[in-house]
């Protein structure tokens, strides 16, 4: 009798971190890849720009790799690609607004890859895979949802995805074709656990227009809506909105032009005749006329939002009595940035709708009562919990328990760790690489923990560079001892400390000469020494030191 | 007739940010201030300690200082003392637990003062004001409101407060002395915004208890809990709870260690006989029958809450089984870090309770019905919310308008503005120097916006030393060029990068020699120039540059 045949998941993003999602299915010689996505940096990986999947498994066995899938074209499923793609080039699979959205990021990074358009219901055989889209709403049109048919057992990743009963495209979840798949039998369900901590349901995308339709009756100067450019479908009710109280809408901000035109252009955003303007036209309108689109509901630096909350947009101001709509909730990080934009625009006197409560904006994701309707209706063998930090994990993999899932089959894990299964059994069975890789600029990996602790030392405290020349020969010092600081203490008024520090450092390079020290990591280890404490004394702060000796 | 006397507030610290809370009423030539808080640095502040009030002010009017009144022992209405007794040794009032807890950080730093203790309904004559103590309800005991008695009319400062209808030590803030003053007529009320966004009343702290009696039940092995250490309270129900289910209490973290013995032996904290043990006896007994008390509910980076989540701490160790309750909702700024304290909790096996959601945490400060029922209560003439950043000011604002204050007696102010009140008229009339100190180790106001400048570049990008030595009577370079960098790329890895940008930093100097530019500052800005360019092109980082001629 043979063995029973094996296959693997192998997650390398998303479990224990909210962002670069990305999942290997492995079955034989054979490699699928769903979703390959970005992070944006932890506070503490500084000057980093964004974080993507360690893929050395991949490269590892570039062979065997038969193609990447994608779910949806949020920039934690899709944003890797670009960094990935020129590694790996295999085909990708999506959805039309998925890969519209991909090919600007690949055009602007010159990256060619082989795009192949899928549509939900549609099934494409990716080697000894039979994929399966799946329509699923989100807080982005065309998401989907996997099932990869194997000869194991089918294996569903959800996605993001949340259960909106009257989404605002009128394209319910496909709950028959889930269901259909959950009566014949699923081996294991990946479900989303971005709001595994959080009870109840999540409101219809609904809801927003109808505050929308009550926010914009009460406003009588201009509206400025700040949300996520993805968000199709809150653009879409923000314009028709706007179009039944005969307001104009003008968009403002790189990537909602974009998304716009994208989202557009495909059909998936539908704009009532003489509805948008350009900005400029909508500046020579009466304000009352008006509604601004725009970007930076995070409080993004460079952001349109931000910049009109400093009165440092060119082209847009605030007016007291302007209405300013922030269209989202902090990304968690971002809420002290965001509370700050918000003060700002109302020192300028607008009247700005920002609360959670006022249902101003809801979750793409679906809380505790969807999660276990999606594994009721799925009634997986095994349950893994992705997207999300342990925490949501643990949370997830309890409501699975609750709703029947057998203990022993559901399985918390890791990055990187491979969760084999056959027909009967799961099991985590060893590892493969797995991590962070950090981008910063045009840098991919090159900046580690040692650049990252000595960004943090400098941060903290700054930078001493104590420099001295000498004549190795003649044991001489012939320049110097000279000490520079940045972002240690304000010069000005520091001269006598750091006159003191030069004496020290003067005296201990005196005392190596006294004593025969020639040896210049010796010779340096003793300069930040006895410069380090005796800052340390005077000031109970630890800048870095670096002594540099030049020989003449 | 004679002009009609004024009376004038100035917020030294407090509007437009939660923290530094300090208040100064003038009345001709005395100067009574309120509170003295410190503020913990913002992101953006990197290396800053703490934050302190400016108190330019209070010294060029060093002799009209009549002294300090206290509402109560936070570290956002006492923190700066320390500092602030320093320069300006003026008499301090303060409840017995505000006063016992001050001590201890007056001793720290060796500073004396004269305290002098009140209670609540004392009234105390200080130059012109008589002060009036009044009972609130915070998340600290002792907390007190002021009612100063000027000639021109009473001024309520609550300080922090919350309308607890069942408070743990069953003393509800005095409401008769609240109405009584309301009916006699107040000019001016100065109220906490802090919840002034959040709909609803505040819980009691008794909920808390409540919750830890269902969690203790629940509980099969060890407990521990981490809190804010002030809530005495708190510490309070958790002590009963152990008690009754009979466990021992032992107290971990100096913070929490401090005010445990403050509280104690000032009669605050009620400790049954055979409750409390010392950790290591703790350690000896059964898991079932411990909690442990610990600092840390904000995930600071030393507390002992993080060293056991890291199992870092030397005595207490996580047993899968464990319960982690805590019992604090992270303050804006902590979440993440909060969030992975929790997570790490999870992964060594503790069953971890957090949610604000259940009922493990209440506010001390009130929400916008006890808000609007303080200013029922007192009845103002004119009304200034304080502590509160802008856009809460803006609410609460709204409540008072709400509640029926003439909208043009409403003002929502800004640090350093001076409110100047008659019996009839209120107006801001001038500013005076106000804003923040930034404290680093023993510096005291000696890091300012060029340090923090360099630390944020020096933390995004690192640094580039270009270190030359330069025979000026022959011209030339007779050592170096050479380059050192720190935070900017991991170096092993750059070798072929760092060489290039030598030879261009080369050819820029031989070029200044060969132009005979032989001012240093021209040498230094085309160094910096040339390199910045090339490391721009070559990384798209912008490093700090800084070049050092030495001259032999």
């Amino acid at each position: 009798m043979a063995r029973d045949p094996k296959l693997s998941l192998i997650p390398l993003g998303g479990l224990g971190e909210i962002g670069k999602n990305m999942m290997a299915v492995r079955f034989g010689e054979n490699i699928l890849v769903i979703d390959c996505g970005l992070m944006f940096p932890e506070e503490e990986m500084l000057g980093i720009d964004i974080v993507i999947p360690d893929i050395t498994y991949l490269l590892d066995n570039r062979e065997l790799v038969r193609g990447i899938v994608l779910t949806h074209g949020h920039e934690d499923h899709i944003g890797a690609l670009p960094y990935v793609l020129r590694q790996l080039n295999v085909p990708v699979y999506g959805t039309r607004l998925t890969l519209g959205l991909l090919q600007g990021k690949l055009k602007e990074r010159n990256v060619d890859a082989a795009l192949n358009s899928v549509k939900p219901r549609d099934i494409v055989q990716i080697g000894p895979f039979r994929v399966e889209f799946i329509k699923v709403s989100h807080s982005i049109p065309d998401a989907v949802a996997i099932a990869v048919h194997t000869p194991v057992g089918v294996i569903i990743y959800t996605g993001d995805f949340k259960f909106d009963q009257t989404p605002v495209d009128g394209q319910v979840t496909d709950f028959h074709r889930l269901a259909q798949l959950g009566d014949k039998g699923v081996l294991v369900l990946l479900s989303d656990s971005t709001n595994a901590e959080i009870p109840g349901y999540t409101l219809s995308e609904r809801m927003v227009g109808n505050t929308f339709d009550e926010t914009f009756r009460q406003a009588t100067e201009r509206i400025i809506i700040a949300t996520f450019a993805s968000n199709v479908h809150r653009l879409q009710q923000a314009i028709q909105v706007a179009h039944r109280q005969n307001r104009k809408v003008a968009v403002v901000g790189r990537s909602m032009v974009n998304v716009v035109s994208v989202a557009y252009e495909l059909g998936y955003l539908h704009i009532p005749e003489n509805t948008m303007v350009e900005l400029d036209e909508a500046n020579r309108l009466p304000r009352h006329k008006v509604v601004i689109l725009t970007t930076g509901s995070q409080g993004e630096p460079m952001s349109a939002l931000t910049r009109i909350a400093l009165s440092d947009h060119k082209q847009v101001d605030i007016v007291p009595g302007d209405t300013v709509i922030i269209s989202a909730t902090p990304i968690p990080g971002n809420e002290k940035v965001v509370a700050r934009i918000i003060d700002q625009l109302f020192k300028q006197g607008a009247y700005v709708i920002y609360e959670s409560a006022s249902s101003i904006h809801v979750s793409g994701h679906p809380c505790q009562e969807d999660l276990k309707m999606m594994i009721n209706l799925v009634r997986p063998k095994f349950f893994v919990p992705v997207h999300g930090e342990y925490r949501m994990l643990i949370k997830h993999a309890e409501l699975a328990k609750e709703v029947g899932v057998l203990p022993g089959n559901v399985f918390v894990a890791e990055n990187g760790q491979v969760l084999e299964f056959t027909r009967r059994a799961g099991r985590i069975n060893g590892k493969v690489t797995a991590g962070k890789v950090l981008v910063d600029g045009l840098g991919v990996g090159d900046v580690g923990n040692i650049v990252l602790r000595d960004r943090k030392q400098l941060s903290q405290d700054g930078i001493l560079i104590v420099v001295v020349t000498i004549n190795r020969e003649a044991g001489l010092i012939v320049a110097g001892p000279d000490i520079v600081s940045r972002g240690f203490v304000y010069v000005r008024e520091s001269e006598e400390l750091l006159e003191e520090a030069r004496i020290k450092v003067r005296n201990a390079l005196d005392i190596c000469t006294e004593r025969g020290v020639s040896e210049w990591s010796a010779i340096k280890s003793q300069v930040r020494e006895v410069l380090g404490k005796f800052l340390y004394e005077k000031t109970r702060r630890r800048p870095m030191i670096l002594p540099i000796i030049m020989e003449v």
